[in-house]
């Protein structure tokens, strides 16, 4: 049995994890058929499965992808990377993750490892709010905890525009936002 | 055939909207069977289905009251009173909303009813926004229609955290929103 790289494995795994999402995109949750998903993959339902055990194992490393996609974001770009990138989301995919979103929440595992997956993204985050309230950037008459929350709802506000593919403006947006989170004057 | 007055007529289409509610809350939209429906609403599917024909008509009903009962808080209450309001939602409820959003995201026919529903409303809602704008309580750097747009924003992200039963300070979320709408000193 030839060895396997840890590279070879991630790009992969890579590959899996984009068609899935644009297979979802295209066919919503219930359509992305274990036929449609190879055929967007590229590989056979085995190869596919041996990375994620059920379609819904797929979505849910997908759904985990964002979040961490969202932190990293606003780590590194600030509150307005993370709002631009929303604002350019495909409004098909973030529909699907609405949809099972929604579907799911009442299926126990599904929910607690989203959940484990958020509360480990949670500490650097909300020390990067708290980092940027020492600074001057945001105030500090809330708790980090608390702007990092209001800019959440405010993101996933916008998602949910996009879904509804109604128009927002997204300078307006950036400006009532910098100004709820901006230190007082 | 004696004459039903168009009191009693209102009241019973109450009834019968609050007992779906109740029914959809606690089973979901799929499992909202019309037995069910029947048992929770104390009405027999001939009388319900005589004011509304099917359980997607029921829903859409549910769903333009639930968007016109928000815009009638903002308008008495001000953005305040939406945001209390949403802080209290039972997350079942609001999770088949959710839900069913996203399943019949692509049905154009519920789609286009209740975007009739929402444009009907929006002139009335912007009005409120401009006027506050030109009575100083909002800030007239951005568009009244943006300000709307920023508060819907925020109460559909704090939706959304109700569904997920996340824990939210409301009395920060009020802080920091105002001050992003609130005239600049």
């Amino acid at each position: 049995v030839p060895k396997v790289s840890q590279d070879h494995l991630d790009a992969r795994r890579q590959q899996i994890l984009a068609g899935a999402q644009r297979c979802f995109a295209q066919h919503g949750y219930t359509g992305a058929t274990v036929a449609r998903l190879e055929q967007e993959i590229g590989l056979s339902r085995g190869a596919i499965f041996n990375y994620f055990p059920s379609k819904q194992e797929l979505f849910l490393a997908l759904a985990i992808e964002v979040n961490r996609r969202y932190g990293r974001l606003l780590l590194e770009g600030g509150v307005e990377a993370a709002i631009r990138a929303m604002a350019a989301e495909d409004p098909e995919w973030l529909g699907v993750v609405f949809e099972v979103h929604g579907k799911l929440r009442h299926d126990p595992d599904f929910v607690r490892r989203l959940d484990e997956a958020s509360d480990a993204a949670r500490p650097t985050l909300q020390d990067w709010f708290e980092a940027k309230q020492a600074n001057g950037t945001f105030r500090d008459d809330v708790s980090g905890r608390d702007l990092g929350r209001f800019v959440t709802m405010v993101l996933n506000g916008l998602a949910l525009r996009v879904v509804g593919e109604e128009e927002t403006d997204v300078d307006a947006t950036l400006k009532l936002l910098h100004d709820a989170v901006a230190p007082r004057q």
